[in-house]
């Protein structure tokens, strides 16, 4: 019988710093040894951070992949390591993981299946190689494989696997969240282990990345899909797990270069009783709130912020962003500012001030009144006569934002934008207003969510936080005398569905149900042309199967639908 | 001795719009054939547009390709015709071609290399095949290539053709525009012409899509690499080469699904006589200029709109934005707005009423001195102790902006931005400020280019349409009393030759020469730090060989060039 003990280091890269990233690997190697690990994994290119984008079409990018991988081998003492990075050779870039053993470079393998699609363009940058790399601690055969590898259903990662009599089957992963993926990764899993009869690993990356949030969440799982030992979501984590093996098979190698290479143990065991750990699975709503507080916190910290400011309508959808903001950073670190209209009512103001006390923020008031009134005077002779339309509701917007982005200005905050995906499906934003700023927390969360979200907020502070005159409020952009949202729009409750068919699904308008026709065509052509907007909206974080922005790249000059009403009509 | 007529039509497609598209191809067919054509080609993907992006995700999108093809058949009575669409087939799609010959649908090229860097993502969308097609008319062997088929040195298409005695390659394309690319074409076409010894037919797209032009230039080349026939550059055209050839060598089908099809002639011959004709080649200003005007002139009417208000500085880059849109749309159809502040000196707002009259566009004036009081006062208690910065100059920017956008919302005016390549890179340019608008004509021009292309405006229309004054005067963004660019960038003439060293060439900060290092790795910073500027600017002309948008895709989390600086000082 073997015995191996196998530490998944689960960290938070933050893309092109191999410093700080090499640090982070270094310590976790240590740890690992410590803590009595033959083999200690990393996610894939926890070197360089993923992804890296264009980053890689950088000579120097790639050069010091390699550089700081060498770099890396003194650490590897007494242990073998895998770890992630972007290998180069000649004109050939691949999305790679080092194998490296006592301080020995063992074998590099490289990606067999690039994915391409969602959010993925890997094969803009990598080359697809065809090899395996396996190798064996105390008679147990491990092969390793990366991300995409084990989901291609026909791939040759999985024949390596079983040609080569594969025990355990390390998989190295950057694999972004939506809700419900880790089910998804579950079966994925669980099907690569029962057809190749081997133990698999699953070691993914955490943290945030512009769009993306990884949510960690690595395991081990058994041939028979029983879960072995998990990883916590959303966070740092360095989980280990002991094996007891029977020794491998010693089949010949198949599609390797060379034999099989044997490694050392870690000579150095602790001796203390070791339970393989399980972290409790989190509910939908759990997830997605702590997705959105991870990937606020990265966007914010990782790119030198330290406070944020956000402007508090008195609405649930800032009040919502305010918290999960101060959730984030704390609330020493959050600014709110409420710029009441002439159509801002008492209630929304102080339901704005309710909130800025619950969660103990800073508030300042910035009055619109008198700027909105020399805008109308200066433009008097521009706008001639005629009635003032949608270009005032924009205006008073817009103003906002310019109030926001000054105090950004001044003091150095990042402005967080507040708006849902369901505004920003069917554009019931304003461009430069309301859309002004540098991350955008809830963009994929739809109207609907929004509202279990703040109720799991509150639940979770024991107190509401979000006031319930808040949450039963009919949504309103409060931007002419007694507006409300469902004037322009189906209710949310039927939107909703009807963007996750259009949007998500990429359903056809005539096969989508659930509303009258006309409602559905009217809400389809609302998210076409309203594409403008979109792309220059910041980035938030993506919580659902298809969100907006890299995820799902529409033209904006585009007569698609309009084509096609009228063919049908 | 065979002799065949073929004819190349040149079309602008829009993206979606299969009827619009449709009925551009049936004119162009009938106009062929009365022309006496054997043989009609037309763009890749011209019957759905180019590039479709994810539409080409939506299975209606694909089932009416095949629709509005099949329904073409009837127009290609007496003629063979070559058309680009989007073919599916189960779950694959296929860049294709249709061929067509009096009225049957003969045979379907599925394009074979598929490229996947720069602007292009076809590894997103399509399935690659490997299988030739080829026909004959007159006994003269005509083989089918895609694109991005004949740019590739080891391809399959290259072997086809010799394979099976190719006398004609068609090469239906989407090549996109930036300057100098026309000859870099010819080169690849001549290659594959002598390796092939075949006469190749080059048939590309014209027109604006987002941030690419096609500029047309189709061609006929002979195996000497002489140009035979040369259509017009950025407009539609329908150009007509008369081949005499000996009939090819019946060799034997080489990778092809069954016998060469023998097409029939188009019975009508016009008995005039005919000569190839070959359009003059343009300077490189020249093809810039043309580039700018088709793409500004196509965002705006394919997407409905019918009038631009540009802000009218009394500078460069928004008197050349204006002169271009001018050209694009008419005077009629293009608005400038002034807007004064206590920093503008009576010389710049001469100048940007002299700009008007000249170019005998409306000119409105704005005055910002009330409304940024307004906001001074407005902003007082939140603001705080202290000297006014950067926050000062910011809020005038985007008064401008949110003006712009008023009268764009009041007026239905798309507001065309007037930023160049050297400010987006540096990020010399206020979000919601300068960068506010639908459309940046100048976006992907470097600022020394901007100063050649006015020129070339003034020496076309004959006069100073642009004012000597203008030219003349040292680049200020009048935000702050004497301000000039030069305060806070290197000089232009330094400055763009670093930014195409860096952005266009992914030089490595330490191997570009040509400045101060110190100067050099400012101007690096600055082009990194300003990434989330640039992510939602509007889309403008890409002209140069890379350009911001989809050419370029860098995260903005990015820690690399300071990890990387940190590493080697």
């Amino acid at each position: 019988m073997g015995v191996i003990r196998i530490a998944q280091a689960q960290i938070n890269s933050v893309v092109g710093d191999f410093e700080g990233n090499s640090l982070k690997i270094k310590d976790m190697i240590d740890q690992a040894r410590s803590l009595g690990a033959d083999l200690v994994t990393f996610p894939e290119l926890a070197l360089c951070g993923y992804p890296p984008e264009d980053l890689l079409l950088k000579r120097g990018f790639l050069e010091d992949n390699n550089f700081f991988l060498q770099a890396l081998k003194p650490a590897c003492e007494n242990i073998t390591a895998i770890i992630g990075f972007a290998d180069s050779d000649g004109g050939e870039v691949f999305n790679a993981a080092a194998l490296i053993s006592d301080s020995k470079l063992v074998a590099v393998y490289h990606k067999i299946e690039l994915p391409n699609y969602g959010v993925f363009d890997e094969k803009r940058y990598f080359n697809s190689d065809c090899e395996c790399v396996l190798f064996e601690i105390d008679g147990i055969r491990i092969s390793l494989t990366i991300c995409e590898d084990i989901w291609i259903k026909g791939s040759l990662t999985r024949t390596c696997a079983v040609e080569n009599g594969a025990q355990v089957v390390v998989n190295i992963s950057a694999s972004p969240f939506h809700a419900g993926k880790m089910a998804v990764r579950k079966d994925i899993i669980a099907d690569f282990a029962s057809t190749t009869k081997s133990i698999m690993f699953f070691n993914n990356l955490v943290g945030g990345q512009d769009e993306l949030v990884f949510d960690g969440g690595s395991l081990a799982m058994d041939p028979s899909g029983s879960v072995l030992s998990a990883a916590k979501r959303f966070e740092e984590d360095l989980l280990l797990t002991e094996l007891e093996l029977p020794e491998g098979r010693s089949t010949a190698a198949w599609n390797t270069e060379g034999p099989i290479p044997k490694l050392r143990k870690n000579p150095h065991k602790p001796h203390a009783p070791f339970l393989n750990r399980i972290e409790p699975e989190l509910t939908r709503i759990q997830e997605i709130h702590d997705a959105l507080v991870l990937g606020t916190r990265d966007y914010v910290t990782k790119n030198g912020f330290r406070k944020v400011v956000i402007g508090l309508s008195g609405g649930i959808d800032s009040a919502l962003t305010a918290a999960l903001a101060v959730e984030a950073l704390g609330a020493d670190h959050v600014i709110g500012v409420t710029m009441p209209s002439q159509y801002t009512s008492s209630e929304t103001l102080s339901d704005a001030e309710l909130v800025a006390a619950n969660l103990g923020i800073r508030l300042i008031t910035v009055h619109l009144g008198e700027i909105f009134a020399a805008y109308l005077n200066s433009l008097k002779d521009a706008f001639g006569e005629g009635k003032l339309g949608v270009e005032a509701e924009n205006l008073q917007a817009r103003i906002r934002g310019n109030i926001l982005m000054a105090l950004s200005n001044r003091c150095g905050w990042l402005v967080l934008t507040t708006g849902n995906k369901s505004e920003t499906a069917v554009g019931y934003c304003t461009l430069y207003g309301d859309m002004a700023g540098g991350f955008a927390v809830i963009k994929d969360v739809p109207k609907t969510v929004v509202y279990q979200l703040s109720e799991y907020v509150n639940t979770k502070a024991g107190q509401a936080v979000i006031p319930e005159t808040t949450i039963q409020r009919a949504p309103s952009a409060d931007l002419r005398p007694d507006q409300k949202d469902e004037d322009s729009l189906p209710p949310y409750s039927v939107l909703d569905p009807l963007i996750e068919a259009y949007v998500e699904e990429d359903q056809s308008p005539d096969m989508i149900t659930g509303a009258d026709p006309k409602i559905i065509w009217d809400v389809v052509k609302m998210v076409d042309v309203n594409e403008y907007k979109r792309r220059q909206a910041p980035p938030g974080v993506k919580i659902t199967p298809k969100a907006f922005g890299r995820d799902r790249r529409l033209p904006i000059t585009n007569r698609y639908l309009n084509s096609r009403k009228r063919s049908s009509s």
